[in-house]
């Protein structure tokens, strides 16, 4: 009989719309594994018990009175909660921001989600403000990876990574500035997209950088996480930069093989700083590929320091009043970068802007030589919880400021990535990039599954034991 | 007999076309009457006679052959030093560039003034890096008021009100970045033209704020004006900022008359903080419009504060290596301004971005009600060389900081903007800003043009007595 509570969404979707299983029982089984699991995952920060069940009684009835009831039908998912949930205040993982008004409509893309079926069951932990690469969080609790609960998930969406890797729900959806949805993909072991910069709407959510952030999904199949990405595409006039554009469909292609992309690895920059298990799972994926190239993404160094400073600085703008008016309910751990931030004087931001403009197009020159990047999504696997430093290259780095080093880069420009997830042995899971040019998500989806088809990367429920 | 050393651009143009004269006699006219008075108004920097006559012979060839020479043939114009002119090094005013490699060829405005027949005949004197308001220059000397030999021209465009206001040329070339054509052209008397923001390419010019640099012309008569600006318009792909449109002719509609435009006077922030002069200016061409409403363009304060922490900033990132290696060799009172900017945090810049998309929506509802605001253009008339501070309000303030305090509001969100020049008695002139809702240069134009009609505002060439 099947687990409804950690089958995958197209399975779940597919059985709910022949009859085989009811939405609510499915929401039913969700919301156990939820009560039964998460006082050990620390996923959640809110559970939608109540909403929940009457939004997957709605679907039964309309598939009962024959209506179609679309691509996710009965599929739970959780958001974290940066993004809005309606009679909810958007808490952005932040003590402060409890005492908002709630919402009073859903985000856009929980919105799209259930108008395709399916079903919000709650909303996930979080880093405070998105400006961490931990999963860490003094006011709700750190989430923990189901991997391993003595270890980080990652951050700053720990909670959608957690929520996923634990079987709580198949699909969440993440927000990645700096790489927030990446790098708990990785620790995690699940499968994570970071859209280009753009493409999904970010309507009805909390902001950190205007100018990086991105929404996207995560889920423990490639094509639960086409599947859910196609449902959340096309235009939206309220996105704050208004970028959206018409919607152009993963799933359609998503089983081609690579056909002609040309893949590469990405060298320099992204061939060092980091554990040698981390380039083995690079190495892993590009065996699974085929691909023998090297191609060195310029002044990848300089980039990642450009998008700290651009962070640091729009972020203290963003957060300026709260930091006068209620530093002491920050964590720390973000306010003091919050302060820091609000002292960097502008011309540095400004010439990290004109560098952004030549970074990318030298980046996007190298796209006229290879279709597909890989580099690793982290330099290491989860750190232990609460460990503050760890050893690269023979040298001890701050753990928080250094998770993202191979992250950042490439958020930077806003380039589509989707994080696939290695098991080289018993240990914690690695992820690795895979990197497409803009707007060409559909290719590194394409990619992700040539390497799960090929059992080269997988992201099974964990085990929790 | 024609005076072709002072006569109007399309006196001149009608003449060569005509035959009556050649662009010869009156490239040579231009360059006896600028070498008999520049020496005391020091508005050039370069006269270019080789130059200047080899082109007027080929425009007599060209005229000779049968060719149509175009709207400005045999026109002497000139431009603000930090415009490319082939062979010269691009100074902008300050003695580092002199040690530049001459530019490769004519920035993009003296290429279209030349295709259109008319005769660059030499560079204009600017202060330093277009960071100024008075005209003075530590390097080149200070530009001087034709009207007055012993008042400030107003800057940074200071020579090129000096020549038109001269009559050493009847059309030149200025760059407003916070007001820097708006001023030279009230305290030299002359009409200028500061375009909407994006309408000019700017390609070929040295830069000092991205976001707020406009290109534009300067001349004694609003027809002049609007010929030259026709024939500047039109799309270039090598705009730095690529904003520039097709072109939308200002002088099929210039003798229309008011028509139903509906005029106001702007109120609040622009009825106070300066001499009763400039609001008896004000009123003065209020009244030959028969323009009674008064409309408050709110937030103006603060919108002149945050077009001062931009242009700082900008200005800073712009100049942080010279600073550096040649801090020495600024102009003293641009070098502190300079500093000041490295130094201003980020989270501010950030800020007045903010708040600057707030204020162009907040204006352009505004211009539902209005098509015209009438503004002075300066608190005062010209200040006397080398004065230090003036009285506004019973407040004793720095000069130099504070004679853009009306055009800075406007220019910040590159809203077009015709002075036009008023004389009250037999003193010195006062400009008015007639602004008009952005890409309707047209529209002032027409208005300003009403205005030259009316006998309420002129521009004679200065006696220089």
């Amino acid at each position: 009989m099947t687990d409804w509570s950690t089958a995958s969404a197209a399975t779940v979707a597919e059985a709910v719309c022949t009859g085989q299983v009811s939405a609510r029982a499915v929401a039913e089984a969700a919301l156990a594994r939820i009560a039964a699991v998460d006082p050990r995952t620390n996923a959640f920060t809110d559970v939608l018990g109540a909403r929940a069940l009457a939004r997957a009684d709605a679907i039964d009835a309309g598939i009962r009175r024959g209506e179609a009831p679309g691509a996710l039908a009965g599929v739970p998912f959780a958001v974290k909660n940066l993004i809005d949930v309606a009679e909810l205040p958007t808490r952005a993982g932040a003590k402060i921001n409890r005492d908002r008004a709630p919402a009073a409509r859903d985000g856009a893309l929980v919105r799209r989600l259930e108008a395709a079926g399916a079903v919000l069951v709650g909303t996930l932990n979080m880093g405070e403000y998105a400006y961490d690469f931990t999963g860490e969080n003094v006011h709700d609790g750190d989430s923990r990876n189901p991997h391993d609960l003595g270890h980080m998930t990652g951050g700053s969406s720990g909670g959608s990574g957690a929520a996923v890797a634990a079987g709580l729900v198949p699909l969440s959806l993440g927000s990645d500035t700096n790489g927030s949805i990446r790098v708990p993909s990785a620790f995690c072991g699940c499968f994570g997209l970071k859209p280009t910069y753009g493409r999904l709407t970010r309507a009805g959510s909390f902001p950190f950088v205007g100018s990086l952030d991105h929404l996207g999904p995560m889920a423990r199949t490639v094509h639960d996480l086409a599947r859910a990405y196609d449902a959340m595409q096309g235009e939206d006039p309220e996105d704050p930069v208004a970028t959206t554009r018409a919607p152009e469909p993963a799933l359609p292609d998503l089983e081609d093989g690579l056909g002609s992309l040309r893949v590469a690895v990405a060298g320099g920059y992204f061939a060092r700083g980091g554990d040698p298990e981390a380039f083995a799972a690079v190495a892993r994926v590009a065996d699974a590929l085929g691909a023998t190239r090297t191609v060195e993404v310029p002044e990848a160094a300089r980039a990642r320091a450009a998008a700290y400073l651009i962070t640091a600085a729009e972020g203290a703008a963003l957060h300026l009043d709260r930091l006068r008016a209620r530093a002491g309910d920050f964590d720390p751990a973000v306010r003091d970068r919050l302060i820091a931030g609000a002292m960097i004087p502008a011309p540095h931001v400004e010439r990290a802007q004109r560098f952004r403009r030549w970074y990318r197009a030298a980046v996007l020159d190298l796209f006229r030589e290879v279709d597909i990047l890989l580099a690793p999504a982290t330099p290491c696997r989860a750190p232990r919880s609460g460990q503050k430093t760890f050893v690269i290259d023979g040298v001890e780095l701050p753990v928080r400021a250094n998770i993202g080093l191979f992250t950042q880069p490439l958020s930077f420009i806003g380039l589509p990535v989707v994080v696939v997830p290695v098991r080289l042995d018993d240990g914690l899971p690695l992820g690795v990039q895979v990197v497409a040019a803009p707007w060409r998500e559909a290719d590194a989806l394409r990619v992700a599954r040539v390497l799960e088809r090929s059992g080269a990367v997988r992201a099974p429920v964990a085990a929790l034991d």
